[in-house]
C-alpha cells in the first residue's frame, strides 16, 4: 500500500461557486427520502412537507424584511433573473407600448443575455456605463428614466470585480420618479447573488421590488435559488403548468432545496458581520501585497465600495488564461473574467474592459475568498504568482 | 417517558412523487460539499466536476440510445416540457408563419398550460380527444397533421389514469408524413415522466425527437430532470445567460443533481422488468378486489394498456376529495385527479371527464404503487375504503 501526501491546494474562486455547507446537506436529507411527499397533495405526509415550505418562507421573509408570499423559489440565479426581466417585459409589452429597461454594462451574462433576448422581442434597453471605479452612478440611472421605462436592473455587487453598487440611492431616485409621475413604474430589480453573504438583504431599506438570490453562491443547495417579487408587481410567468408559487413558477416544489436554501440563508445572516470583517482583512492584505510585489499591477474597480471577498487585479502584459492554468498547477484555483464567461467565444472580460483599460481585459485575475480562506492563503498565492510571472513577464516583478 | 406505537400508514401516491432513493442521496453527497466546483472553471477541481457531468451524460445516453450531447439538464418535468413546447414555438413563429401543434385532451397541466400560453402568443393547437379506454389514436394524430404543424406532443403514460399511449405508432406516422412531404417537421415530443420507471426509454425505437424526464417521479433528485433533444432540432432557449447546455439552458450545472439523476435512471433501468411484473400483479389484484367489493365501481381507462403501478377507479356517487381526507385519517395516502390539479380553481379531473362519464370527474380515486408496495397494502386499503364508503355511500357496497 502506498501513501502519497496530497499536494496543498488553495481555493480562491468562491465567487464562482461555494460548497454546500454540511449543515445544509444534513437539513436537506430528511426531505429527500423521508418527508418526501408532494406539498400539493392532501394527506398527512404532504402536510408535513407543506408546513416545512411555509416555515422556510417565513424564515427567509424575516431575514429579507418582506412578506412570506413574496418569495418565489427558483432553480437558481439564472432562472430568477430570467423570470424578473422577461416576466416584466411580457407583462407590459403590447402592440402600442414598447417597454424600456435600464441596466449597466457590467452585469452578469444572466442579465445581459436576457436583455439581448428582450431587444430581439422588441424591447428597448439602455446600458449605463461605469467609470474606472466600476460603480454605476445613480444620477446616470435617474437620467435614463423615460415614460416607457418598466424596469431598472442593477446588480448589487459585481461578480467579477466585486464593486458594490449604490442600490439604496438608485432605489430612492426610482421612488422619487414614480411619486413625481404618479406611476407604479419603473420597478427596480437587483441581482444579489454575489452580495448575499456580505451585504444587507433588507428589501425595504434597499427599495427594491425584485431581488435574485442563488444557493450556490451562499453555501446553499446547487440548482436552487429564489426571486423576491414584491406584491402587486405586474409580472408574467416564464414556466407554465401546475400553478405553484402563485402561478409564477410552476413545477412541484423542491422541498429539500427550500429547507436547504433557508438554512444557508440563516447561517449567512448570522455570519455576515464577522465574516465580512475577517475577509476584508485578508482581502486588503492580499491587495497590498500584490500591488507591492508587481509593478504596474492595478486593482480593478474601487477598493472602498467592494465586496470583502474580492481581489481582481490587472497584471500588465500577463496572459490571464495561461496564468489560471499555471496557478492550478501550482495549487491555486483562481479565475480570469468569470466562469460563466469562459463558455463564450470571446472569454475576455467585458467588465474589466468597461473600466477603461482595454489591455486589462486579457490580463486580469480574480481571487475570491470564502469561509475556508486564511491570511496564509495569500502568502501561498504570492509565491505561486511570483514564480509564474517571473517565467512569463519578469519585467513586472517589482525590485525587492 | 412515553412510547406510542406509530400508526400504520400505506403510501399509494407514487405518481405524485417518489422518495429520493438512499443510493441516489449518497451519490449526490460527494458533489455538494466536496467536489463542489463550477464545471465551467479551468482548474483541477472544476475538471473533476466536468468529468462527472460528462460521464453522467454518457450513462444516460446509453440507456436512452441517444448521443450524450442530446441531453439537456433541467430543473424538472415542468421546465423540460416548457422548453420543448415554447422552445419549438419561438424558433418557428414569424410574421408570416403560424406554428400549429397537436396534443391530446388528457395531458398534464405542464403540457396543457404551456399550450394555452402558445395560443396566447399566436400559435394554433389541436387537442385530440380520447375514448373511454383513454388511449390517443395514432390515426387521429395522423389526420391532424397540416403543412404548418411543427410539433406533436403526446404523453407517454397518463399521470392520472396511467394509460400508455401508442408512442411508436405515432412516431411512425409522423415519420411517414415527414418523408412523404420532404420536411423535417413536425417534431415529436413525449412527456415520459410517468413512464420512466416502467417503459422503454429507447428514443430511436420510440421515434421521438424530444422526451421529458423528471427526477421526482423516478426516485431521483427533487428539482431536477432532463430533456432529450435530438441533434438538429430547431429550438430556442427559454433561459438566457452563461450559455450552458449548448446555449439551450443557461445556469451553472447542478452537478449533484446530474449524478443523482443518472444513478436513479441506472437503478430504474435495472429494476424495470422485475418491478413492472411485480407491481402489475399487485395492481391487478387491487383492481379485481375493488371492482368485486363495490358495485358500479369502474376502472378509468384501459387495463391492458396501462402502467403497472396505476389504479384509478370511479366510485359512483362518492365525493373523492372527502374520500382522500378520510383515507388519510385511516392511514392511506391517495389522491383524486392529480396533486398538480389540486392547486387549480376547479380541481376535478378533466382527464377522467374526457373518458365520457362526466359524473366520474368528482368521484374517482387514484392509487399508485411503488417500490415499497405489497399485496397486503391492497388489503389494508380495502378495509379503509369499505369503512368510508359504508359511512357515506352505502348503496355502492356490493353484497358479500
Amino acid at each position: 500500500m502506498f501513501f502519497t501526501q496530497k499536494p496543498k491546494r488553495i481555493f480562491l474562486d468562491y465567487a464562482s461557486t461555494t460548497p454546500t455547507s454540511r449543515e445544509v446537506v444534513k437539513q436537506m436529507e430528511k426531505y429527500q427520502s423521508e418527508v418526501f411527499a408532494n406539498p400539493s397533495a392532501l394527506y398527512s405526509e404532504a402536510l408535513v412537507a407543506k408546513e416545512a415550505v411555509k416555515e422556510s418562507r417565513e424564515k427567509v421573509a424575516d431575514i429579507m424584511n418582506c412578506r412570506s408570499n413574496e418569495i418565489i423559489w427558483t432553480s437558481g440565479g439564472t432562472e430568477g433573473n430570467n423570470l424578473a426581466l422577461l416576466g416584466v417585459f411580457e407583462a407590459h409589452k403590447s402592440e402600442t407600448f414598447q417597454p424600456h429597461f435600464v441596466t449597466s454594462v457590467i452585469e452578469h451574462p444572466a442579465i445581459l443575455e436576457v436583455f439581448k433576448e428582450i431587444e430581439k422581442r422588441g424591447g428597448e434597453v439602455t446600458y449605463v456605463s461605469v467609470g474606472a471605479p466600476g460603480i454605476v452612478s445613480y444620477k446616470a440611472i435617474q437620467n435614463s428614466l423615460k415614460s416607457n421605462t418598466v424596469l431598472v436592473s442593477i446588480t448589487y455587487a459585481s461578480n467579477e470585480i466585486g464593486t458594490v453598487q449604490p442600490i439604496r440611492e438608485i432605489g430612492r431616485v426610482i421612488k422619487e420618479y414614480r411619486a413625481k409621475n404618479s406611476t407604479p413604474l419603473p420597478y427596480f430589480h437587483t441581482d444579489a447573488c454575489q452580495a448575499s453573504l456580505y451585504l444587507s438583504l433588507d428589501v425595504l431599506k434597499l427599495g427594491v421590488d425584485m431581488m435574485t438570490l442563488d444557493g450556490i453562491k451562499m453555501y446553499g443547495p446547487k440548482g436552487f435559488g429564489m426571486l423576491f417579487v414584491k406584491n402587486n408587481t405586474k409580472i408574467h410567468s416564464i414556466h407554465f403548468g401546475g400553478g405553484q408559487e402563485k402561478g409564477l413558477r410552476s413545477g412541484t416544489e423542491n422541498v429539500p432545496g427550500i429547507v436547504g436554501f433557508t438554512k444557508a440563508l440563516e447561517i449567512a445572516d448570522s455570519l455576515k458581520d464577522s465574516e465580512s470583517a475577517r475577509l476584508q482583512k485578508i482581502r486588503d492584505y492580499g491587495i497590498e501585497k500584490i500591488l507591492k510585489n508587481f509593478s504596474k499591477a492595478q486593482l480593478n474597480g474601487s477598493q472602498d465600495y467592494r465586496l470583502p471577498n474580492n481581489i481582481n487585479i490587472c497584471f500588465d502584459g500577463l496572459d490571464a488564461e495561461f496564468a489560471v492554468i499555471a496557478l492550478d498547477v501550482a495549487g491555486v484555483s483562481a479565475s480570469y473574467s468569470s466562469s460563466c464567461q469562459t463558455l463564450k467565444e470571446d472569454s475576455s472580460s467585458y467588465v474589466v474592459e468597461s473600466l477603461g483599460r482595454a489591455d486589462c481585459k486579457l490580463s486580469s485575475l480574480r481571487f475570491t475568498l470564502g469561509r475556508e480562506s486564511k491570511i496564509s492563503d495569500i502568502d501561498f498565492l504570492l509565491i505561486a504568482l511570483k514564480k509564474i510571472i517571473k517565467a512569463v513577464v519578469p519585467s513586472i516583478l517589482a525590485a525587492s
